[in-house]
C-alpha cells in the first residue's frame, strides 16, 4: 500500500531498511558464485543507504587533517565557480520560463476569435509541459521529483541518499523544473533550486577532483560545500544572499558551525550579484535592484496603531500555514489509501499530473472562472501587482488602479476587488497544495508566498476601507499602504509553512525595502508560534511521508520521551567479533546485520569493548585469507608435496599465468584493495586477464581447494593489517533518550555502542532512535517499555536512578575483597530506606 | 608584570590557575580549624573559576528533563520581561546620555565670552564624568569594566566567571556606562549592552526563581536565556533585531543550536519594538522608523560601475580593522611592559582615564584643533551627518549643505571638506583605540562604525568629484551618492574589527534602507577576508589580553597542530579514587588537584574507569563520615562503655544540647547537606546555637575523638549515597588535537579522561588544550612533543598510527591464549615491513 506514494514523492515510499532486506534476500536466493564474492556483493547491496564515512564530520580523523591545511584558497575558487554556475542556471531558467509563458500568451491571444480553440490552447499547453516534465524525470532520474530540501536535510545530516547527487538528476531536475514552471502551474523554484545548487556543488567537486585530485576528494569538505550550496540555491533564486543563508541554515541544520558561516555568505552574495548583473547586461534592468522592488513611502511607513492588524494577520497566517501542510499531507495520504486509485495511478504514472494540470488550468481559464481570480497573470505578475504601493479599493473599485498592464486582471466590471482577492486566495490555496504533490520537480515556497501576499493585500484593503484617511490622529494624513500588508502576509505565511523566521529577511531583500521590519518580524514570529504548535513544517512533513532516514526533532511537551532510556530502545543482540574470532565467525557476522561497523570485544566472556572495525576492512581481511595469492601458494605447495601432475595440470597453468602478471611484492593491504576493487590499479587488459584467471581458479572447485578453504576459515583472524577505530561512541544504559538524541544530532552519529562499565551490552542506531521518538518502539529485538518508563521517575528521588548500576558493582567488589563492617543501627536503617527508593531490576 | 593589566581590562590579568593556587596556599598556611572544615573551605576557594555544572549543556542529564516539559510557556513570559526591561534601560540610558551631552553644550555655549573658561568647561566635564565612572566601577564591581562581549563568550562556552553576573555589576555597568558615554568620548554602547542584557537575564532568572522556584533554577535554561539576552542587548541598542541575533551568534557562539534561534528573534524583536515605541510615546518620532534613517533614492541606488570602488573600500576597511585591533593591543601591552608607568598607574588608578580624557577632549576643543575635525559633534550627530544623502563637495565646498544644524562643523572657511574628513578619521582612529583601553564600561563598535562611515564618506566624496554627473553612460543622469559609501564603509570597518558579516544586516536596520545590499555585502566580505588573515577579532584579542579561560579557535594553516595527539598534551598524573579507597585517600585527593570531578577506577591495578564523582559529593561523604551525628554517637557509646563521667562532662552537656535541637530523623544526605550549608534550613537562631555547639565539640579535641577520627579515616568509603556519573567523556591517546578541540567545543566540555582500552591513563582539561593550541606546551606534567610530532606523519602510512595500541593488546592476547601459528614466509616479510612503519614507543 505504500508503493503508491511513488506517484507523489520520488522514491522513498518504503522503509529503506525493508527494501534493503528484500534486495539482500533476492541476491541471496539468486546466489553469488562462491562465498567470498557473495559476501562482497551482498554487503554492498545491504548498505542501500550507508552512512557517509565522514559524517562524524565535525569530528573527523586523520585523513581530513591534511587537506584542512591548505584548502582555504581552493575554497574561494570553488565557491566562486559554484556561484557563477548557479547564477547562470538561474538566469537561463528564468529566461526560458518567461519565454514559455510568453508563448502560451501568444497562442492564447492569437486565437481570440474562437473560445473553444482558445480554451484548448490554454489547457493543452500546460498539460503537455507538465506531462513531459513528469515523464522526463521519471525516465531519467526519479530522484529529481519534488522539492529537494527534505533530501538535502537528510544528506546534510550525514546519510548518503543514493543517486541524489548525480549528473542525471541534475539534468532531470533542471529541465523538468523549467518545464514545470513554464506551464504556469502554482509551483515554486526555491526548493528545487536548493537541490540543483547542491547537485551543482557535488558535480563540481567531482569534476575538480578529476582535474586536480586530492583536495576535492575529501568528504568533510563536500559536506561543508553542500551547506554553502544550499545557501547559494536560495540566494540566486531570489537574489537574496542574507535571507538565503539564514533560510538554508534554518531549513537544513540542527547544529550550525559558525565557522562555516562565511562560506554561505560569500557564495550566495557572489551568486546573487552575478544573477542580477546578468539582468543588467541583458538590458532588463538599468542597475542592480531588488527582484520585486516596492516603492512604499519612507518617512511614515506605517502607524503604530496598525500593529494589532499586523499581529492578527500573522496569527491568521500561522493557522493558514498549518492548514496548508495538513492539506498537502492529507492529499498524499488519501491517494495512497484508495487502493483502486493507487493501482491505476501506479500503472499510468503520467495520468495524475495531467489530470491535476487539466483541472487547474481549466479553472484559471481567463474567459471562464479565471476572470474572477486574475487567472491570466503569471506568478511573477501577480506578485508585482499585489506588492503595488497603490490602494486598489479607494474611491469605489480600483479607479486609479492601472498598474503595468495587470489592471484588467484584478478589476472586474461586475465583481468587487475583495471578491476577486478572496477567490484568488481560496482557489490558489488548494491548487498549490494539490500541484505540489505532482511528480515533477517543484517547490511550494513561491505559491505560498503569493497566497500570503494576496491575503495580506486583502487585510490591507479592508483596513484602507475602514480608515480611508489613515489612523493617525495628528494633522498630517498618512493613508494606509495595503502593499505593506501584502509584504507582511507573504513573509508570515511562507514562514508558517516552512517554520522559519528568515522569510522576513528574504522579503526585505526581495522588495528592496526594510521599512516594515517590525510588522514583518512580529507577524512572522506569531505565525511561527501558531504553526509550530499545530503541524510540522512542510519539509518535515515530506520527510515523514517519504520515510527518509532523518532523525526527527524532539518535540516539546512530550512527557514520556524524557523517561525513556537507552536500555529501553537499544538492540541487545549486537553483532561483534572477538580478538580470538576465526575467519568463519567474521564471515557469519558479515552475512547479517546492517550497520557499517562491527564491534570488537576482548572476548565473549569479558565483552569489553575495544573498538569498532568497518565492514570493508573485515571483507578485506577475509579476501586476503581466501584470496588468490594464498590460494595459489597453497596449490603450489600442494603440487610440490604430492608430485602428482595429472589432475592439477589445469590449475598449474593458471598458476603460471597468474605468476607472470603478479605485480612486484607489495604490502598485503594495497594488494587486497586492488583485488576487491577489481584491480582498477592495473591496466585494463591486465585486469581482464587477471580476472579471468581468478574466476577460473574459483570456479574449478578442486577438492583440495575446498578443504583448504574450510581450514583457512577456521583460523583465527589476524588483525594486524586492519584499521580499528579505538574510540567508537559509547553510551551507558541509563542515558536518557533526550541526551542520546542530542549527541546523535551534534556529532552526526549513525550508531553508538551501549556499554556497562566497559562491557558491550547493546547498540543504538539512528533507526531505533527514530522509532523511539516517533513512539512506535515495536520492532523485534527492541524492548518496549515506555508505559513502564513513564512511571519510573514518579518517585521523589530522580537523581538516584543513574547511580544504581555502579552500586551493584561496588557491592560485589566489597563482598569479594573486604569483609563488610558492622554499621551502626541508625545508618543501617537509612541504607535500607535508600535501597527501597532505588528501582529494582536490571 | 601582568598585574598592571588591571588598569586596562578588568581582573583576569593573571593566569587564573596560578591565582587559585596562591589563594589555596594562603588558606592552607592561615589554616582552617580542623580537617573537615579546611577541606570544605579550601576546595571552595580552589574552584576559583569552576565549570558550570550544566555546561555539558546540550547534553544534560535527568535534572534538566523535567523542566523541558512545560517550560515553553514560561519562556515567552521571561523573554517578554527581559525585552521590556532592556528596552527601558536602553531608552532611559539614551535619554540620560543625551541630557549629559546637552549639559556640556549648554555650559560650553554659555561661556563663549572667555576662551579659557570655555576650554576649562569643555575639558573638565568629560574628565569628571570619566573619572567618576572609573572610580565607581572600580569600587563597586571591577568586573563591569570593558566591553563584556569577551566575558559573555567565555560564559556561554560554559565557564563560570565569578561575579560577572551579579546585581552589583549590573548597577556598576549601567551607571558607569551612562557616565562614560555622556562624557562624549569615542566609546560605544553595543558591547556593554550585551553584558547588561545578560546581567539582566541572570538577575531576572534569580528573581523569578525566588518568586516561583523550580523552573527558573535550571542552569541549562539559563544558558539558553543568556544567549537570547546577548541578542536582546544588540537588538535594543540599535533597534536592530535581526542584526542583533546574527551578531550575537557570530560573536559568542562556536556551534549554534538552530532550535534556540526563535528565542533570540522573539526577545530582540520585542525589545527593539518597545525601544522604538518609547521614542514615539515621548514624541521624539512620529512613528516607528530606523534609528539613523537615510533617504537615498530607490530607483537607482548605485551604478554597476561603482562596484570596484566599493570593493576597494571594503579591502581598505579590512586593513584598517586589523590595524585597529593591533593598535589597541599594542597600547595595552605597552602600558604593561613599562614598569614605571605600570607601577604608577597601579597606585593611582584614576590617573590613566583622566589623562586620556584630558588629551582627547583638548584635541577636540572646537575653537582649537577640534574645528578641523568636527569636534563639537556628538557621535550621534556625526553619524547622522555622514549618512546624509546630499553630496558635500559638489560645487566647491558644500554650498547646499545645510543639514540640521551640523553644517558648520564640517564646512570650515579655510579648509577643504576632504581635509576635515581625513583629520577626523585619523584622529578618531587612535583616539578610539586609546579610549577603549580606559577602565570604564565601554565598547568599541560604535566608534569604529563612525570611523568607517567617515572613511566611506571620504571615498564617496572623492568619487563624486571624479564623476560629477555619475558614471552611467545612458541619457539619464544619476549622480553618485556619497552617503551610500558611508553606509558601506561603516559596515565594512565594523565587520573587519569584530570579524562578523552580520554588521551588514545591522547597517540595513539602522538606516532603514536595504537598497545598497550588494555593495555592503561585497565590502563586508572582502573586509572580513583581509582582517581575518591579519589579526584576531577585537574580542578574541581582549580574551587573550585578559587571559580568559576560553578555548581559542584552531587556526587554519598550522601544520603541526594536526600532528599533536592527546597523549602529547594529557596530564598523566591523574587524581583518582578506587572502589576500595579509604576516607583518608579521598581526603588526600580532595586536597590536591583542581578539576571539579574525580575519576573513579576499579582498582589501582586494573585502572578501569568506572565513572566520575563530583568533588562536592566526596566532600559530603567525608563530612558524613566525620560529621557530628556519628561523632556524637561514638562519644555516647564511649561514655556508656567506660562509665567515667568526669572528663566527658563538658562533651556530654554538648551532646544533650545537640540532642534537643536535633531535627526529626532524616536521610543522611539531606542532613549532611544542611550541615555543610551552615544549616540554612533551620531558623537563624537555631542555626547559630547549633553552630556554636558544633564548634565547641570540634574545638575540644578530646583524645578519644582524635583517635576515633583517625580510625574513621582508615575505613573504606561507602559509595552508596554518592551520585556517580557513569559515562564521563573519554578520549583515546591517539585522538588528534583537532578532533579533541572539536569535541570540547561541541559538547562544551571542561575535561575528558583519556583511556586505553578501558584503562584510565590521563586527563585533558580545557587548560592543557588551550596551551597546546597556543603552542606553549611547557608546563610541568605535560609532555612536550610537537617537534617530534611534526615528523611523525611524514611516512606514507598515516592511517597506521591509530591502529598500533590495539595490536599490542592483540599480540599479548594471542600470546596468552593461543599458540602462534606459523605464518607463510611472505606474510612474515610483509608484517615486518609494516612493523617498521609503525612508530615505536608508547
Amino acid at each position: 500500500t505504500l508503493i503508491g506514494g511513488e506517484q507523489m514523492y520520488g522514491r522513498y515510499t518504503q522503509e529503506l531498511g525493508v527494501y534493503a532486506k528484500e534486495e539482500a534476500a533476492r541476491l541471496r536466493d539468486g546466489g553469488g558464485l562462491r562465498r567470498v564474492t557473495s559476501v562482497r556483493s551482498r554487503s554492498a547491496e545491504l548498505l542501500e543507504y550507508e552512512k557517509d564515512p565522514c559524517a562524524k564530520c565535525h569530528v573527523c580523523t586523520s585523513r581530513c587533517q591534511k587537506f584542512l591545511i591548505s584548502r582555504v584558497g581552493e575554497d574561494w575558487i570553488f565557491l566562486i565557480l559554484l556561484g557563477l554556475v548557479m547564477a547562470l542556471v538561474s538566469w537561463v531558467m528564468d529566461y526560458a520560463i518567461a519565454f514559455c509563458q510568453q508563448a502560451q500568451k501568444w497562442m492564447y491571444g492569437g486565437l481570440d476569435s474562437n473560445m473553444l480553440l482558445q480554451y484548448l490552447a490554454w489547457v493543452t499547453y500546460p498539460v503537455v509541459l507538465i506531462t513531459f516534465s513528469a515523464g522526463f524525470t521519471q525516465i531519467l532520474s526519479p530522484q529529481a521529483v519534488g522539492s529537494g530540501i527534505p533530501e538535502m536535510k537528510t544528506i546534510l545530516r550525514g546519510v548518503v541518499l543514493k543517486e541524489y547527487l548525480t549528473f542525471k538528476t541534475f539534468v532531470a531536475k533542471v529541465i523538468g523544473l523549467t518545464c514545470a514552471l513554464g506551464s504556469g502551474m502554482p509551483l515554486g523554484k526555491e526548493g528545487p533550486f536548493v537541490h540543483v545548487a547542491s547537485l551543482c556543488a557535488a558535480l563540481l567537486s567531482k569534476f575538480l577532483a578529476a582535474l586536480f585530485g586530492g583536495l576535492y576528494k575529501n568528504e568533510l569538505r563536500n559536506t561543508e560545500m553542500l551547506s554553502a550550496a544550499c545557501a547559494v540555491g536560495v540566494g540566486c533564486c531570489f537574489a537574496a544572499p542574507i535571507g538565503g543563508v539564514l533560510f538554508s541554515i534554518e531549513v537544513t541544520s540542527t547544529f550550525f558551525a559558525v565557522r562555516n558561516y562565511w562560506r554561505g555568505f560569500f557564495a550566495a552574495t557572489f551568486s546573487a550579484f552575478i544573477f542580477r548583473v546578468l539582468a543588467v547586461w541583458n538590458q532588463d534592468e538599468e542597475t542592480i535592484t531588488a527582484l520585486f522592488k516596492t516603492r512604499f513611502r519612507l518617512d511614515f511607513p506605517f502607524d503604530l496603531q496598525e500593529l494589532p492588524a499586523f499581529a492578527i494577520l500573522g496569527i491568521a497566517c500561522g493557522f493558514g500555514g498549518a492548514l496548508f501542510v495538513y492539506l498537502n499531507r492529507l492529499i498524499v495520504e488519501c491517494m495512497r489509501k484508495q487502493k483502486t486509485i493507487n493501482k491505476f495511478l501506479l500503472r499510468k504514472r503520467l495520468v495524475y499530473p495531467a489530470m491535476v494540470t487539466l483541472i487547474i488550468s481549466t479553472l484559471t481559464f481567463p474567459p471562464g472562472f479565471g476572470q474572477f481570480m486574475a487567472g491570466q497573470l503569471t506568478q511573477h505578475e501577480s506578485l508585482v501587482a499585489l506588492l503595488d504601493n497603490r490602494t486598489w479599493c479607494r474611491q469605489g473599485v480600483a479607479e486609479e488602479f492601472d498598474y503595468i498592464s495587470h489592471s484588467h486582471a484584478w478589476k472586474h466590471p461586475q465583481v468587487n476587488v475583495f471578491i476577486t482577492l478572496i477567490l484568488f486566495i481560496v482557489m490558489k490555496f488548494w491548487m498549490s497544495a494539490v500541484a505540489t504533490t505532482m511528480p515533477v520537480p517543484c517547490g511550494a515556497f513561491m505559491p505560498v508566498f503569493l497566497i500570503g501576499a494576496a491575503f495580506g493585500r486583502l487585510v490591507g484593503e479592508t483596513m484602507a476601507i475602514m480608515f480611508p484617511d489613515g489612523i493617525h490622529a495628528d494633522g498630517s494624513v498618512y493613508p494606509i499602504v495595503p502593499g505593506g500588508y501584502a509584504v507582511v502576509g507573504a513573509a508570515a505565511l511562507s514562514g508558517a509553512v516552512t517554520h522559519t523566521v528568515s522569510t522576513a529577511v528574504i522579503v526585505f531583500e526581495l522588495t528592496g525595502q526594510i521599512s516594515h521590519i517590525l510588522p514583518v518580524m512580529i507577524a512572522v514570529i506569531l505565525a511561527n508560534a501558531v504553526a509550530q504548535s499545530l503541524q510540522p513544517s512542510l519539509y518535515d512533513s515530506i520527510i515523514r511521508i517519504k520515510k527518509l532516514p532523518y532523525l526527527p526533532e524532539l518535540g516539546m511537551g512530550h512527557h514520556e520521551k524524557y523517561n525513556i532510556r537507552v536500555e529501553d530502545i537499544m538492540v541487545r543482540d549486537v553483532r561483534y567479533i572477538t580478538l580470538s574470532s576465526s575467519y568463519r565467525e567474521v564471515q557469519e557476522v558479515l552475512m547479517t546485520g546492517q550497520l557499517k561497523t562491527l564491534a570488537l570485544v576482548e572476548s565473549t566472556d569479558s565483552m569489553i569493548l575495544l573498538g569498532s572495525i568497518e565492514r570493508s576492512q573485515l571483507q578485506s581481511l577475509l579476501s586476503l585469507q581466501l584470496g588468490p595469492t594464498r590460494r595459489l601458494d597453497h596449490l603450489r605447495r600442494h603440487a610440490q608435496d604430492n608430485g602428482t601432475h595429472t589432475h592439477t595440470l589445469g590449475a598449474h597453468t593458471h598458476l603460471t599465468s597468474l605468476d607472470t602478471m603478479d605485480s612486484p611484492p607489495s604490502p598485503p593491504c594495497t594488494h587486497t584493495h586492488s583485488y576487491t576493487s577489481n584491480s582498477s590499479n592495473t591496466s585494463a587488459r591486465h585486469g581482464v586477464r587477471f580476472l579471468v584467471s581468478v574466476a577460473e581458479v574459483i570456479l574449478n572447485p578442486l577438492p583440495q581447494i575446498a578443504e583448504w578453504e574450510e581450514q583457512q576459515l577456521d583460523e583465527p583472524v589476524d588483525f594486524n593489517n586492519c584499521k580499528i577505530d579505538p574510540a567508537p561512541f559509547q553510551l551507558v544504559e541509563r542515558t536518557s533518550l533526550h541526551k542520546t538524541h542530542t549527541i546523535f544530532s551534534l556529532l552526526g552519529l549513525d550508531h553508538a555502542y551501549v556499554t556497562s562499565t566497559g562491557r558491550l551490552v547493546g547498540v543504538v542506531s539512528l533507526r531505533e532512535l527514530r522509532k523511539a521518538i516517533e513512539g512506535s518502539v515495536t520492532v523485534t529485538g527492541v524492548k518496549v517499555r515506555p508505559p513502564l518508563a513513564s512511571f519510573r521517575d514518579s518517585g521523589n528521588t530522580t537523581s538516584v536512578s543513574e547511580v544504581t548500576e555502579l552500586h551493584k558493582l561496588w557491592n560485589r567488589h566489597r563482598g569479594l575483597s573486604l569483609p563488610r563492617e558492622p554499621t551502626p543501627p541508625d545508618m543501617e536503617d537509612q541504607l535500607d530506606k535508600d535501597n527501597k527508593l532505588l528501582p529494582k531490576g536490571s
